[in-house]
């Protein structure tokens, strides 16, 4: 990522600030408070590290108004009503002037069969593969590698990362990233036992990934036994996290790195699932709904529930009991005294 | 999925079945009870979704013999022994009829070391790799982007989906099914510490998988130290789980998504695993035991056992432990009421 | 993994060792002390397994020097200071004379950017990817299904194996081993919340993997929302573990199977997570600190802490608290008798 902005830009890019202090440097990179050096920019995006500013090297500082310190010399400081947000203007910038979209076409290497629908706009990348009756926008980049299986739909403008497998049947919605190693379609884990040795239910269903949908690296959606597992608009799901088979994922969820979530579940809108967080099968999350990491829900939740432990309940009173656990050796002691009294009273009475 | 069944057509598939109401409509979808429109097949395989046959749309709907109630009109009850094998049954038909096998032969694209065995009843896809020495036996399909490592045995009827890595010296058995992005063979996470730096142990002992087990999407299987690390008969393995070195697992396992089994640990037949466990490594769980969901088992366990909580223990008293820890701030004020009680007495007394 | 070796040569390899007993034998396999058979040599690597030294059928025995015993007819007891270390030369010896390193040069079937700079000593095997910009240095394999992002640095003597992917700008340290599946510097999962629904925050930072670093299988480094993650030399990961954006890991840490570290977080060095743990992020773990396997760390942590449990705590602690749990039936009914005693007396007085 190479970049070099003089203040004057940064202001631009940021389109707000009051500036105090000078600097010559030309900003080439962006580091945290501690780590930062001569000709980094760098930022207070939490009160945590707010201690952190005076002794930070940066060439420039992005502050909220309400900071109180002067910059050292050679230092500037920008004051903004949102330091994150201002940062986050200039990583897109950044973004922008270095990831440059690649070209449409397809690329020589790649195995395209002939039924499938390539809007010209789309760009397929080296060593990928379409399969017969899929159907890829305007605007779609598959950069390498990637497996797109028959009658697929890719809409316009969604983005698959090198290594990304979408099976067949499965619909990828507008502006939608998947990132390498993500797994879309494969079959749902459905077995009906029977003397013992388990015999495959077919998986006949697709996924439907909605617009805006964002899936981190190995994280894997299985289609339906039928009909479809889909997740909604906005959902942002992290890395190595598991969706099975037939679960609903409502509009944008959030759900943190290696959770998983068993089949037909339902989560309502907006509902946060905290990392290594798991649920059974079959029930439904109210919309809003915060699920603590490493908790495992196996029961409905009224919607805005805030739950952890595993198995999970209500927070405050998984806190309360969490506090109350740990003073075991105390109450197995005070009983042990309780015990002792009552029992040198019966000796005496 | 593309299918348009009479009525007829269902009652042959599913070789049984008395009706009762009529319909003209061709069955062209399937889906559950509340979300099913006219032109879809539903079921009741599940008693909890009782309520929701009389309000479905469904065209046809599969029932148990004794499901009280009559067909809306225009919609067909079909009154089976079994809804759920019957509708497994109309879906391995969708399934044969839209997943048609790939053709054998080579693919063009296909990287194959000319000592490596063929068997021209195989399918070998786009941009596959297959090393020195491998052998591929008939009817063996290997999708896209797999890779076969040197001396790798595939044997009869294997499947492998897109982006699979199989390392050399393992064996897949007959009927495996191996889904997108599964790794079998990597090394093994072994380290001998010398001077707080850790050294590698080799790792050249092999991954044995035999017939009919299913591994899903991103699951691992480490190679052995030296011999084997082996998944046994009919096993079926779930997404994103991890199987370390010279484990080895019995026949006819279930192991639920995102579970972990730490190296040279034995699981007996049948063991069920929920979603999330973890075992330590050098232990022996006995045949028919079952895991929970998110538990850790850190010892040995004899046959049949069932345990949660982590660390793990009898299930049923750890059910009785965890209703017992949540009336914990209730018991804390019972002692201190005690106490409370106890020391008026002595200052009455 | 084909070898046969005399007695003569094993005791080569491993450099020392009194023999007791006589084979005519060639050693052609590594097997465990109960399942070795005629020509495996095997070991007694850990006291658990002493027992099985006496029925073991293994031609050659690696044995403590304090070991007490005879070897069988046709067996060969060898003595040495430490048998895993042994084992581990004679394994080092099989995976040379096996594995052989491939040629160097590049696939004709890779598709290389012409501005990449590949030394000639490097191995860039069929179906990579190698974008612009991007340093392979000498003595670097890609086995195959690479993909080496844009302007990415490989220093010498790392080896990926196949369908690993290094998005670009990434550094990979000398000699550092990544496994099948890895993803080294996907966006970290950051995003700003307005209106309820999330806006990506770019993540234009890359990751740093130094010198000697192993990664397991499946497993994810994100890249740095600016600046750098950081997994530091020496470290070892396992299979299908998450490192979040901006983390750094210390060196010579072991990160265990499925373990996860949220962003921002550090581990100072010598730092081992069992698996299946996590950590929120923003925290600092201090060196030579233990976590024990499925705890939850939340907050930061004193060098050579040892922890488990869910939230996290010091685990002699947690130990005597999980033995006092599972007595809470006892403590109830002890509750229950005293508050009995009292309620009689009461009514006594």
């Amino acid at each position: 990522m190479q970049f070099a902005f003089t203040l004057e830009e940064i202001l631009e890019i940021v389109g707000e600030g009051q500036t105090e202090g000078l600097t010559e440097v030309k900003v080439t990179g962006i580091a945290s408070l501690d780590l930062a050096v001569v000709g980094d920019l760098s930022f207070l995006g939490n009160r945590k590290y707010r201690s952190e500013v005076a002794a930070s090297r940066a060439s420039v500082v992005l502050l909220p108004q309400d900071y109180k310190g002067e910059p050292s010399a050679g230092q500037v400081y920008v004051r903004v009503s949102n330091p994150s947000d201002s940062l986050a203007r200039i990583c897109e910038r950044v973004e922008k002037d270095n990831w440059i979209k690649p070209d449409s076409g397809i690329h020589a290497s790649a195995v395209v069969d002939p039924s499938a629908v390539i809007d010209p706009g789309a760009c397929i990348g080296p060593l990928c593969v379409v399969e017969a009756g899929a159907t890829i926008a305007d605007g779609v980049v598959l950069e390498s590698h990637v497996f797109i299986g028959c009658r697929a739909q890719l809409e316009r403008d969604c983005w698959l990362k090198p290594q990304v497998t979408v099976a067949s049947d499965c619909i990828i919605g507008k502006r939608v990233r998947l990132h390498s190693g993500v797994v879309i379609g494969s079959d749902g884990y459905g077995y009906s036992t029977v003397d013992g040795k388990h015999r495959k239910q077919p998986q006949i269903g697709r996924v439907v990934i909605e617009n805006d949908v964002e899936i981190g690296s190995n994280s894997c959606v299985d289609r339906a036994r039928f009909s479809e597992t889909r997740i909604s608009e906005g959902t942002k799901i992290d890395n190595l996290v598991q969706i099975a088979h037939n679960v609903v994922i409502g509009r944008h969820c959030l759900i943190v790195s290696q959770a998983g979530v068993s089949g037909s579940t339902t989560l309502e809108d907006r509902v946060i699932m905290g990392g290594q967080a798991g649920m059974v099968g079959h029930i439904r999350i109210g919309s809003g709904s915060r699920i603590g990491a490493q908790a495992g829900v196996n029961c409905d939740l009224a919607p805005a529930s805030f739950v952890t432990d595993s198995p999970a309940y209500a927070h405050l009173q998984s806190r309360k009991t969490e506090i109350l656990k740990r003073r075991l050796p105390e109450l197995f002691k005070r009983v042990a005294k309780l015990e002792e009294m009552i029992d040198s009273k019966d000796q005496i009475q």
